[in-house]
């Protein structure tokens, strides 16, 4: 039985196979983006779980939507106006997927920043959308490059990861979100706001949503893999009831509906008296990684290579010499280190910086301490 | 922004309306596919939930194909031969949708039994695949039609629910199973066998699956929600390497992978010494509404109706005089019982039998007596 042509097109993950050989004890890993494990809320969990069976009713099937509980709470928590909804999705990353499915036809043209999140463009590849790239400054999108590509076709949506993006780290500025607003609502085009990692901010000053200036112009993507737990699978989907229940019907023929338990488990942590410090305790945690490698990194820098301070977040972005960094990445490898090369953030891996996607949240300062070393070792002899 | 063509063709489903309608204290429901809520293994499940924060590891982000002890459990139960492997899906629902992304390019032409399970048929319409329909009779389906339709183009996959049928209840004789399996093997079509009402026998002999005698012609698609819980979302998928490995492929994208804790927890209900005898009680309670049901349908059947027996599974399919079924069961909503007509259970609702689709599961014997006293009612005056 041979394999449907979109899937013939879409090339095999390369975090996928850089994981399986970074799982060896031999190989200290930056490559991925995992929360650290000794930071899931064990503590907060275990009572839900203890308690779940006294609410038998999340072992029966559910609504599409979600667990009704649990989308008062969105509602109430992000103030939805009136006219939206919200979908709790099998992770965030299955709302990526199922705005694909919903709303793209092969062929549509959709604008992704450049680079960008790995994931979404595996999902948007597969639905053979025609990816346009903007490229990305110090504040965000380019704005002209971004209306002239808004300006020159029919493009259907714009994804953006505004808040410590992937894998860059970099914050959209004030002003690019009002300007991204504006521009959304001028050209018709909706923003896909996805927002994973917009809790784990740890210094400078928490700025509104994109979407909040364009509410109706917007989806916006909610993660809870990286402040509770991302195995339990559970993330959201907000916008307008147009745009969610589309999400819905498509879902419905996915899965039927996320995990209620699950979801049951994930409201009842949300709402526990203890998650404000254990918000506060993860940030802590990560702001001292994040501190800890980019001392080490600025300690000993080579020629040509760059790094820029990041506000929260998972990733650093080591900008290193002009070369491939494929071929980069995999000598790092066979030297103890694992990292993501930029080249795969690229779509058609066409890359335009050469630069390395460190994590620096699953990994001690030591182990951060031994990775540099051997990393700058590898580097000089390019 | 305008939804993709794909979705604009799937009608809304009529199951999901008519289950709201139904969720009114008013109307007595066999229209779901809802087990009862009474036979949750929630003794099984509560030492597995109190214990599952010490299995750390299940927080994190884990495998797309499955958590590995759940993957293991699974090759060893089912046997799988060497060069078969496992995926765990966010319901068997999440299998059938992942086969479609896998496998269908629009016009691929698929074969399934007429009528045919609701979700599956969703499914592939959104795949467009150009679904081609072989009627059933009281042994599965009519092998001559299958063999003329395999035989005139080519066929991708033929999708269909040996055990227990959904929605006609029809389990496939040992012959029609072996001749089945020659007859993809000889037009190499790759057998869909959906099984998620197998292990609801409550009489009569246990058959082979179908897929036992074309093990490399065919994907397994299990349902644990029928003898476990159906809200935790957690299904598997069985066949050849070659078959699963593009499955993983788009689940990556789709969801990354199903909740591992909810793995976990299936895992432990699966291998608690207490389950054969939870699995017996379901199976003893589910003949005893079954029974219960028929007895109370045989006592005063009006003309032109017709009920067969069936050994195990969860619906009875009530043939009716010729009518609009539709109709019908909208008539039946206003009197107070909801039931799904056999309409559209028919690809392009081209309805052969005039019958309705009726639950037995999640009703008393006492709330099918009224339930039934209204149906007869109802069919009498048309």
């Amino acid at each position: 039985m041979q394999i449907a042509k979109s899937l013939q097109k879409i090339p095999s993950s390369y975090i996928r196979e850089i994981l399986d050989a970074a799982s060896s004890d031999q190989v200290i890993s930056l490559a991925g983006g995992l929360p650290e494990p000794g930071s899931f809320p064990l503590d907060l969990m275990k009572p839900a779980l203890e308690n779940m069976t006294a609410i038998p009713e999340v072992f029966q099937y559910g609504n599409t939507a979600g667990y009704q509980p649990l989308l008062d709470y969105i509602r109430v928590h992000y103030t939805l106006p009136d006219d939206h909804m919200a979908l709790v999705s099998t992770g965030s990353q299955q709302g990526i997927d199922l705005i694909a499915r919903a709303f793209i036809d092969p062929g549509d043209k959709i604008v992704m920043e450049a680079p960008s999140y790995l994931g979404a463009m595996q999902v948007f590849g597969l639905s053979q959308a025609d990816i346009l790239s903007v490229e990305q400054n110090a504040e965000g999108p380019d704005l002209d490059a971004l209306e002239t590509c808004f300006a020159a076709s029919e493009i259907k949506l714009f994804y953006a990861v505004p808040d410590f993006h992937n894998p860059t780290g970099v914050s959209w500025s004030l002003n690019t979100r009002k300007k991204v607003a504006e521009l959304c609502q001028k050209y018709d085009v909706v923003l896909v706001e996805d927002a994973p990692y917009r809790e784990l901010r740890f210094s400078g000053e928490m700025l509104p949503l994109v979407s909040s200036f364009c509410p109706d112009h917007s989806i916006v993507l909610r993660s809870y893999s990286k402040i509770a737990s991302p195995g339990i699978r559970i993330g959201a989907v907000t916008g307008k009831q147009d745009y969610i229940r589309p999400l819905i019907k498509v879902k419905q023929g996915a899965d039927l509906h996320s995990s209620f338990p699950m979801q049951a488990l994930l409201l009842a942590v949300l709402q526990n008296t203890g998650f404000p410090a254990h918000l506060e305790k993860t940030r802590a945690l990560y702001q001292q990684r994040y501190q800890g490698l980019m001392d080490i990194l600025c300690e000993d820098l080579p020629e040509g290579c760059e790094v820029k301070p990041i506000e929260g977040g998972m990733f650093v972005w080591l900008k290193v010499p002009e070369c491939d960094t494929l071929d980069l990445a995999g000598k790092l490898l066979q030297a103890g280190v694992a990292v993501v090369p930029s080249k795969v953030f690229y779509p058609r891996n066409q890359q335009k910086d050469a630069a390395l996607r460190l994590n620096f949240t699953s990994t001690t300062t030591e182990e951060q301490r031994k990775a540099v070393k051997i990393m700058m070792q590898v580097i000089r002899t390019l």
